[in-house]
């Protein structure tokens, strides 16, 4: 039964982990008959968002306790995270991943992957094994992988020019589609950077957890 | 297209809506063709729990701004839910449904819903409209539908004899399956009163869902 890292950025779209993407990568890992292990850094989120108001909020919230929320508890920070245990490893979206796992939200071309985040990531590099990220999670693929990285987040134009920026190879992707880096053994998959439904971000998911379990 | 109110109480297990079930319940009201419209009562929790720790954390957080994250800011107070607009109301579980949405976590057989969540609720009963109750929500039942109304959170002894005091029928059912009150169109399921894996609890709530559905 192959294993899967999960790395959550929080838990809630405008300053965590995208819910619904978490959740459905959760769902089709196991319905393809494999395990998961979450895992998210012990670090203050970049800011806390009211999702109602899209304000921000006081006291700001820690991204390891707000994943937790995700994982219901059974979660390890991401320091824990040993390559040698786990086939593949999937990274959802939500402005997390380029708010806390990386500052691209705020840097764009200038951005930096979080260090624990960098370190657990390269990981997986190393040891050639399969990798997929999705929404704008792959912003930070060309900092992992180095130039060249194919890589999509869908159509968006200047997110797209700060990656090329950035030395990755971007590729223009629909919503249900993925785009796959066969060398690298990484995919990508827009999810909420296009997606209007949670159908429209499901398919592009279950799509995504398919082909990086066959990479595995 | 139908229409389904899905109410929500909060955003994590332990004193919210449960996350999983949330996203499972959205997903599958919309793999069958129908819309949702989230709604969350605009109060404080009963208290806030660290899902790491499973500590009681400050400060307290409140349902409706934490169950956005859920909803991706798309979600509505429960005081502004017209049951005209709706075909089906449907409840996913979560301590926050015995700690927010009615005090049964605490009062067990003597608990109460919450005046707002009531009223939604009571709305769907006299409009003779379907709903779903997952997890421990139907805890709820009896205080909405009143006696003899069928209704399952799974086979947990205690439980379901502090909703028999409620004056429920409560019936015990496996995890993958649902209970079906015909003459009041309601239908319930375990989900994770049982649950050991997402799959598991994906099982039930397709099911609910359909079965709402169905009676809509």
């Amino acid at each position: 039964m192959k294993k899967v890292a999960v790395i959550l950025a929080g838990c809630g779209v405008y300053d965590g982990a995208e819910i619904n993407e978490a959740v459905l990568t959760l769902l089709h890992i196991a319905k393809a008959g494999a395990r998961y292990q979450c895992f998210a850094p012990d670090i203050e989120q970049l800011h806390t968002i009211n999702h109602l108001t899209g304000e921000e909020m006081t006291p700001n919230r820690n991204v390891l306790v707000e994943a937790a929320r995700i994982a219901r508890g059974e979660i390890k920070a991401i320091t824990e995270l040993n390559v040698n245990e786990f086939d593949a490893l999937i990274i959802p979206g939500g402005f997390g991943a380029a708010k806390n796992l990386s500052d691209f939200a705020v840097k764009g071309a200038d951005a930096q992957v979080q260090d624990d985040v960098l370190h657990a990531c390269t990981a997986f590099v190393k040891a050639n094994k399969a990798a997929g990220y999705m929404c704008i999670a792959p912003a930070m693929l060309p900092l992992i992988y180095g130039q060249g990285v194919k890589t999509t987040i869908g159509n968006d134009q200047d997110t797209a020019a700060a990656i090329q920026q950035l030395g990755g190879d971007h590729q223009y992707c629909a919503v249900d589609d993925i785009v796959v880096d066969e060398q690298h053994k990484v995919v990508t998959t827009p999810a909420y950077m296009l997606a209007q439904s949670i159908l429209e971000a499901d398919a592009g998911i279950e799509k995504l957890v398919s082909k990086v379990l066959e990479l595995a």
